[in-house]
């Protein structure tokens, strides 16, 4: 049985982060994603210091694989011409260029609908295809800021906290995707071309949705609540520990409980000032004191494995590399090895399973221009065109 | 013509907020969501301070607009039968709770494949729904901490910090509804019955793919970076101003000059010490020093205008009232305005925009219990059937 995107192909002018984590989700479903790069290639497969070959940063690696890539010059009409001829076979679209970019190419959507009828056609920008506010630049941490999102981290009272990851691209990549299977789900039924516009400022407000919609519906601020949870619970905090930092889940009256008798001091269950939610939220520090206190003589992975026993959420504070190296992983088709000449290219899948004909691959990133022949033949391109297309000798020097 | 999902019928076991997002989805799409309820009702309805109506707590209004709402108790074969009724008739069923609950109910995936060989059925956990690991009780901030995000934001050295929202959670909801109707794409195809199996903690380190990836291809250790971005430039961060923070996102050569140009200090183009990239970080501290002087003189928002105007990405802080109340938002059809009764409630939509027949809702969340009878006629119960079964003298007690 096939993948669920198999036979789907994607024409794909997205660069850098957001744009091509949302085609690798499609890839890792099973399209074909033809990636459209100039002769410098995507800006991201020169980022990052270490590189396990040529064009082939990590950042790059870790987001392309298995896709192909083709050197087109969109400055020349010859090659947006092949641009065209692929979008006429394909079933989807990519670009995240500035607004306006596209269509100044010929290859914006009204183009593309007119090529392909059936296209599925997908943008990613910072604000969004229309008004005056398309045009300001965006990057990850320019909408961190402008969203609220870095408002909302840390303790009352700090300064603006940026998320130490670009939760945004990576959030509006994954929402794309979302987006345009959707509309191919659509088109099997009506047969019409859709445009899908993603804005990584709406993306952003819809991932602090918990945050957002509560503000919509009752006009109260959100306030920083520091590592303390959503139930605003003292014992569901992250504690330091004799070893490592340890984050409680505690919540329910039960849940207390249990963790006063773990780290023995069923006294507190008793002591008035924390007898219900509302006096344990109340009386807050006084409590938060105590559980440090006793958490102290223990190291935060053997308290987690305690607490867990006895039904208390916990979870120790690891580091990103210990988090990657969990043995439980092994049986989630999470990391994939991908086979790169000599080497070993160990990548992220999706992210979820399936029970079968589900998400994965095999095949490395592309090299730049890697298939560029490939995709030329399959386009019914004779090999003497295709030698004098790849041997231009100001190919370089126009792009 | 119709919205992607119009005809589909999600039965809907979860609860709290990663699979309710999920459904939320699914929702504004066009789906038709059952809600399945214990008559206590989903923890959310009586979540958070401010209520609009009896149940209607805002974090539960937020993401559960449009759904119907049937109360069963699954602890009763009558119940569960209605439940099974429903997903013979169903294509997709969301379930988010601890793995091995759904079978014990006998609503597992095995037997909603018996019942209806082409469902989608989705599950979303912690961990997954295989192994020992799939017992520990897991909530967002127990995945921040244990999937390594605690340990990325933030200043180097200073102790772990949660992302002030419930980002784990969120990303899950929609990593799921993409599994979800990626899923229905290949049903449409193979015909098939479908598991997705989510786990919270590989959708952290997938949300994390910019940092894991590359540690997984080189085995460096990702560090803190402060508010730095994810190009470490130096003027690439965020800077107090004479009225709130801004953040600058400058880092090609070009947009360096731009910035030294509108902040007054060309002079700093000149100095060797800002010459390139490479001084310029090496250099990192002193830089900031002058841009953070030059910035004392105007506040964000005015500087942000004149910075973008002059095409270097930058943008004020802001704090998330503010970001939802900006004007372009009115051109995005992001804010959905609900009649429900005399009020009208304003909940986000999906986050992205079509063409045409795309996200959007215009019913309110439903009442505990609200679709019951309608639910059971539609099941072909009599009126006196769903009149019994409504007034069941001990329904409350035994639930």
């Amino acid at each position: 049985m096939p993948q669920p995107l198999q036979g789907c192909r994607v024409v794909d002018f997205t660069h850098v982060l957001s744009g091509p984590i949302a085609t690798n989700f499609l890839r890792l479903l099973g399209a074909e994603v033809i990636k459209i790069e100039s002769a410098a290639g995507d800006t991201m497969r020169n980022y990052g210091g270490i590189q396990y070959a040529d064009g082939m940063g990590p950042s790059f690696a870790s987001v392309n694989s298995g896709k192909k890539s083709i050197v087109l010059d969109l400055k020349r009409a010859a090659d947006v011409a092949v641009a065209r001829e692929l979008i006429a076979g394909a079933d989807v679209v990519t670009e995240n260029f500035r607004p306006g970019v596209m269509d100044r190419l010929g290859l914006g959507y009204e183009a593309c609908k007119a090529l392909n009828p059936r296209i599925v056609f997908c943008s990613i920008s910072g604000y969004g295809q229309r008004g005056e506010v398309r045009h300001q630049p965006a990057i990850d941490q320019i909408i961190q800021s402008t969203s609220g999102m870095m408002s909302l981290s840390g303790e009352p009272g700090t300064p603006p906290i940026r998320i130490g990851y670009p939760a945004v691209d990576t959030y509006s990549g994954l929402l794309a995707a979302f987006a345009i299977v959707s509309a191919l789900l659509q088109r099997g039924r009506d047969g019409q071309a859709q445009q899908v516009d993603v804005a990584m400022y709406d993306a952003a407000l819809v991932l602090m949705i918990s945050m957002a919609g509560p503000h919509l519906l009752t006009g109260k601020r959100p306030a920083k609540q520091g590592n303390r949870g959503y139930s605003m619970s003292p014992t569901a905090d992250t504690f330091p520990t004799a070893s490592g930092h340890l984050t409680l889940g505690a919540v329910r009256q039960d849940q207390f409980e249990r963790l006063c008798r773990v780290i023995e001091r069923e006294d507190l269950i008793a002591d008035p000032r924390f007898q219900d939610r509302g006096t344990r939220v109340a009386h807050g520090e006084a409590l938060q004191h105590e559980v440090s206190q006793a958490l102290a003589g223990r190291g935060a992975a053997e308290w987690a494995g305690l607490l867990n026993a006895a039904g208390v959420p916990a979870g120790e504070v690891r580091e990103l590399p210990e988090a990657l190296a969990q043995p439980h992983l092994d049986d989630r088709q999470l990391l994939l090895s991908i086979p790169a000449g000599a080497q070993t290219l160990r990548v992220l899948n999706a992210g979820f399973r399936y029970e079968h004909d589900g998400p994965g691959l095999d095949a490395p990133p592309p090299a730049l221009g890697q298939h560029t022949a490939e995709i030329l033949a399959g386009l019914g391109r004779t090999p003497e065109q295709i030698a004098a297309f790849l041997h231009r000798e100001d190919a370089q020097a126009e792009s």
